[in-house]
């Protein structure tokens, strides 16, 4: 029989003898929730969820998400009143001495409250490590929604060079990309698109502003859609009219960084090995320095996973990773130069899960 | 000299020298953050903010945030390692036996991390009190926000009658909805938008489904826009042709109650005493105990703020503080009514930020 998360779970323990998932009010819910239950929607506010050390999963909600819990993984306690839960709760920790918390998602007053109910003696400890680990590998499900979110970001990135002309600002812009994202059936964006025309373009974090399109200018657009709960995340930097020809080198130097990178990803592959070889070939250019972040980090239900491609990173790639490709340039006060794909890592490779056109555009509007 | 709000924030302050407020990693960010510091832009990842008892606000964020942090209010510490900002906080820190945290949204690692580097005998305590009754009470900057966010939503309301037909679907409708808001100037939707049909919507958190409206059927749409990180909440009921003679004199008796309730606000009045006039004439009618949830709740930052509008409320209504006036009946299989508006307290009554036509409309499409 297939293997539960949960069960995968489990597996990655480390020292602990249970895991407690536990969502606060919106918006401090673990995405972890809905991963272990496989739920797509729900708020499941206040909800707990429990892994044991033998992978079984325990959920823990209230008479009004009992409907959608049960529509989810796991064996699900309804309960009314708090004591309810408190009871519940300590019968599945029962013998329990080691508890681990997601140290960055679980409220103080979450943690603080099973200390209320458990024994004195019960530990809590970081168990961030194990849960990254688990859902670094995504399943098939996992990919499906993904490669959808993916599909529709895509097409968003095809149609940028027709939608964009001189006069154009970067919050109008930024707009209609979300928009159409939506009608293509995304729910939702996967964190605030960022379209950044000019001397902005330079700055990675930009948001959008009523800066204007002008010819010569970069217009560097990095957005994502979400469907089923699932992020992508992709760049396309396009020029209006003929730019700076540093400019242009930049372009053909972060396309070859972002190759180089490319090709070293597969499965067993150092994280740190891939960042390495984009960053030494934007080094060995004009350009050296001037790659100011990291190749690329994990994507899932968060957009911000913790596989870290990048120069310290003691990461190692595994099939099933999906992982960005974001090699950039930054010339400050001209422009920059970014491209990303959201990328699966395979057994003797990679699949890249967005699709463009890769090579310099410019347009003529 | 005007109050800033970090010194409104201390005036509140309940047995605790100094209140800290963490960000983990997104969505894992407070929104007291942004209150405090009055940006409406940044992330703001892993930063952290400190009222002093004497209400000084101090912010500690890394390099990369310099120069946003700055845009704000409070004395910048900019840190390159993590050493630095436990010296700087340690520094502001000193002297503080009681340290306020919010209880529900401060992770719990952020508050292990303080324990490794302050004196062992330094209590956390829960300051979510504290943090509820300073946000409860906007100040104009805020009131100008929600406002505009009203609009926003009010206007996408007004269409309503003009956006549905026969055979639409909820998510459709609902899709449709998050795009007028963004073309609008939205910056995002409050909450996922609910668009319920027929009987779904006698399930108040029913979430958009392919069914399709058809003649008869109630149309439930309950949504908001963001505009400058604040919320709108407006709910608004039409029907497709001519529905069940139930669910009209329904319609008039939900009308009369958020009347009735609405009739209540203003300064110094109990939330309680509000949501029972509504509560009294619903139960007073063929429609007795269908009124299955609250009165309303605070809305700012977060689309649920800790003012509860409901039967066992202990909250007395202030000036400045905005809410959701939204009662409804629900009639299992056979559709639900809701009529909501976005409501400021003022010190003689109240003023509706929401605005569309709140009387009975049947669209004949």
């Amino acid at each position: 029989m297939k293997q539960t998360r949960a069960e995968r779970m489990a597996l990655n323990f480390d020292g602990i003898d249970a895991l407690v998932i536990a969502n606060a009010s919106e918006p401090f819910l673990d995405s972890t929730y809905w991963y272990l239950t496989g739920c797509t929607s729900g708020t499941f506010e206040s909800a707990r969820a429990v892994v044991t050390a033998g992978g079984e999963l325990h959920t823990f909600v209230s008479i009004l998400e009992e409907e959608s819990a049960k529509e989810g993984e796991g064996i699900v306690h309804v309960y009314h009143k708090d004591d309810e839960r408190k009871e519940a709760m300590k019968e599945v920790l029962k013998g329990c001495g080691r508890i681990g918390v997601n140290y960055g998602s679980a409220a103080y007053g979450s943690v603080m409250w099973m200390k209320s109910f458990l024994d004195d003696d019960v530990q809590f400890v970081d168990a961030s490590r194990t849960i990254a680990e688990t859902v670094a590998v995504k399943d098939e499900r996992e990919i499906v929604s993904i490669s959808k979110a993916c599909a529709i970001t895509s097409k968003v990135a095809q149609n940028l060079p027709d939608m964009i002309s001189e006069g154009c600002s970067e919050r109008e812009i930024a707009s209609e990309m979300d928009i159409r994202m939506l009608r293509l059936g995304g729910s939702g964006v996967a964190f605030d698109t960022i379209a950044a025309f000019g001397a902005y373009s330079s700055q990675p974090h930009h948001m959008p502003c009523d800066y204007r399109l002008k010819k010569g200018d970069t217009a560097l657009f990095d957005f994502g859609s979400k469907y089923e709960m699932y992020c992508a995340d992709l760049t396309r930097t396009i020029f209006l009219g003929d730019p700076d020809d540093r400019l242009k080198r930049a372009y053909e130097v972060v396309k070859r960084a972002q190759e180089a990178g490319l090709a070293q990803i597969r499965e067993g592959a150092s994280a740190e090995s891939v960042d390495a070889a984009a960053r030494e070939l934007i080094d060995s250019t004009e350009f050296k320095g001037l790659f100011i972040h990291s190749f690329g980090h994990g994507i899932g239900m968060d957009i911000h996973q913790p596989i870290y491609v990048s120069p310290r990173s003691k990461n190692i790639l595994k099939a099933g990773n999906v992982i960005s490709a974001e090699p950039g340039i930054y010339i400050p006060g001209l422009g920059g130069i970014r491209i990303e794909d959201t990328v699966l890592v395979t057994e003797d490779g990679y699949r890249l899960l967005t699709e463009y056109d890769h090579e310099m555009t410019a347009v003529d509007q």
